[in-house]
């Protein structure tokens, strides 16, 4: 799926830092968990599953995080649907972008 | 490679033993490496480091642990040389074993 529109200089630069600051929230979250995984009582079966856990979540994670303006639309609502963006972070990105970002997550 | 050698009730013991000690030792100190690892700083790199480290540690260890008694002799030599044996451990084999252990061992 893809969406022809256009982003001016200062949406790209909203749009940057959003990303940015999900990618972050959410990687910050991830080396949380594993913190906590790890402390306490962490045997050789919650090791080979925190291992499949850290598998499915890089798959998740590279996949997920593509920058290209074609597909933003679709990652932002899958971020505000994962709770790692708010609408707020989009604020000043053009009314259009914002409906089709809401749409999307509501859908 | 394979070595057909009858393994005594008493020797099978002394094997299952060493074995099950080798695993434990591993384990154990895999287990603290991955605390050690966590702890302190401990950033995205050093997660996806962890992760490649887990996959590749979850592929060798499977691989190792294989306690067919044909391939017994060979399991030993390498947890002997990697040191999660001594040739303490294996104290009560026959000579002709123990003998191919160290053999193996020193190749």
């Amino acid at each position: 799926m893809q969406v022809d529109i256009e982003w001016s200089k200062t949406e790209k630069a909203i749009a940057k830092l959003a990303f940015d600051k999900a990618y972050e929230r959410e990687i910050n979250a991830l080396l949380g968990e594993v913190r906590e995984k790890v402390s306490g009582t962490f045997t050789l079966q919650d090791m080979w599953n925190l291992h499949d856990y850290l598998s499915a979540k890089r798959h998740d994670i590279d996949g997920k995080y593509d920058y290209r303006y074609s597909v933003l639309i679709f990652v932002f609502a899958q971020l505000v649907r994962e709770g790692w963006l708010s609408l707020n972070d989009l604020d000043g990105l053009d009314e259009k972008k914002l409906t089709r970002v809401i749409a999307l997550v509501n859908m």
